[in-house]
């Protein structure tokens, strides 16, 4: 890596808790993973996950530590290390209770997407019929509770109208951490609710959030034979609609997780059904575009979005420079939150 | 008791498990209680305190046993004891976990509110300002399954497009356990929204269902000042509207629980909120009409029907007669389902 390479931030991994993982990290020169501690995992299964995930990291001090802060990235960054991020991608684990929000914020987790691909307590993923949007009670005091601690609001896998509903009703940015743009990439192996419209990236943006690009094959125009100059021309398409400083990376990367596991994330317990033979056949590291076969490529895209013509100031701020920002807004002290112990070694 | 008297089933009670309510349920020669084992508690505390609730039966079965089947409730209700049905206020116990309605099932749990006052996976209560009905994948999924295991639906608490989406939804006939009419009534303290449009007790009564009419002082148009002659014309109202076979009587009467759980039933951790003081004030053995201070009072219902008008073959239908044909044609072994072990001694 040269003095000059930009901190790169990986907006959303899943990696389960292995060194292996780590040191792609440290391959690809990544500064910070925003790291999933929970998908549909209640309370007690999370808490679990979080003292184990510590452990693991503490384990491998000398590739990782915990984030908390802006702060802490780049200081952890600046050592050579990853700073992990820890989030939720459903707000499952905080179930019907409002003082677990704290809780959970204290032990570090600065970004909770509000809901996965289903109707929760709080609003409506992307894969149900009908999306309500944020209609609950609980929804809206969910979000002046994530507003007033300082916890991030992920919106990525959520549905078309709580995206737009919890953009106007949160008095802080939001986060999109991990979805392309449906208007350019059309319906590809997710379907097109995954994605997300130009309305609502643009609702986005102006309210100072940052949406997440994501080379991952389900999600992206041409699949596995898109080409890293076809995943820099959909960054310029959406940078030329919501500007420069609302666009980062957020890869989607799953590592570790065998197809059972990739299952559960589909079906949960919530139906007896399986997920398609066919994306059930989607090993760890299969599916991805030669010039990201792993997060160890990630100079790969550093490289594209330069050769595409974006400035190295500009390719700063989509590797990691914009999501630092908003993340520093987002996690900062306005609430007086207190940096959760025993994070940022 | 006359060797003629009815038999009485309360549809819906919420009993502490404690031998001074089965005394009570004696001396007003009530044969079943249908008894709220959760309200937003989830599974590890709903299967506790189902475990607990049938070891205080079993030391109390001089007065009280539990009943699986609406033969069950004969026997029982034949030998001068109380058969206790199980059943829920909410899905909260199920989490979004589709297998265990069939756990909770086999321990004899018969009954289940899809929704209490607030969304959850399937549903909206009525004290949301927006109801999305049976809207989300689960709720499809959860209701067939209750239908496939002999869980008969209760929408007392739901909200107005979830009652009647349910209604249309569910396969069999389900259950209003304890609401008033809102075209009756008017607005009582609990609000309107808490009661049953004409509409929707129409189509529960179409579809087979029974509608439980309550004396509780928050849903009867005169509050506490509400006569026995005044109750026995809304239930002649209800009649003329739905039928005979479509009516019986649902308390919602609460014993022994302490202000702090009823503040509990109405904010739980979802908030940080507390009821009015007003509401907090109400003991367990106030508020209640002096024509039915608690269940033994039960006796004046009937007598009460009889003075109306109603002769005594429709008395008997309103008293347990119509519960008791819905209990028959919703717990059956129209899906094989298992008697509960060790119920009904």
């Amino acid at each position: 890596m040269s003095r000059t390479a930009p901190l790169i931030i990986d907006a959303l991994q899943i990696p389960t808790p292995e060194r292996r993982w780590f040191e792609e990290w440290k391959a690809g020169g990544v500064g910070c993973v925003h790291a999933t501690m929970a998908i549909w995992e209640g309370a007690e299964e999370t808490f679990s996950y979080i003292g184990r995930y510590k452990r693991v990291l503490e384990e491998n001090a000398d590739l990782v530590a915990q984030a908390a802060t802006a702060d802490d990235i780049e200081r952890i960054a600046a050592s050579g290390r990853t700073a992990v991020v820890f989030g939720f991608q459903n707000t499952a684990p905080v179930e019907h209770d409002i003082e677990l929000f704290r809780s959970f914020r204290d032990l570090g987790v600065r970004i909770m997407q509000l809901t996965y691909n289903l109707q929760n307590y709080i609003g409506c993923g992307y894969w149900e019929a009908n999306d309500s949007g944020i209609s609950s009670r609980f929804g809206r005091k969910a979000i002046e509770e994530m507003n007033r601690l300082g916890i991030l609001i992920d919106l990525s896998h959520c549905g078309e109208r709580t995206t737009l509903e919890a953009i106007e009703l949160s008095a802080r940015p939001v986060s999109i951490t991990h979805a392309n743009p449906r208007e350019y990439v059309g319906s590809p192996t997710f379907g097109a609710g995954r994605l997300k419209t130009t309305e609502a990236i643009k609702a986005l943006a102006r309210r100072g959030g940052v949406l997440g690009l994501s080379p991952n094959r389900n999600m992206i125009k041409h699949g596995t034979d898109t080409t890293l100059e076809q995943f820099c021309d959909m960054v310029a398409w959406v940078v030329e609609r919501i500007g420069i400083d609302a666009v980062g990376i957020g890869t989607d990367y799953c590592a570790g997780h065998p197809p059972t596991v990739r299952n559960w994330w589909r079906y949960a317990r919530w139906s007896r059904e399986t997920a398609p033979a066919a994306q059930m056949k989607i090993a760890p590291h299969e599916g991805w575009q030669a010039w990201f076969r792993s997060p160890a490529d990630f100079p790969n895209i550093t490289a594209g979005l330069l050769r595409h013509g974006f400035a190295e100031a500009e390719v700063a701020m989509l590797m990691g420079g914009n999501f630092l920002r908003l993340f520093r807004e987002s996690f900062g002290d306005a609430a007086a939150a207190p940096r959760p112990a025993a994070a940022a070694s």
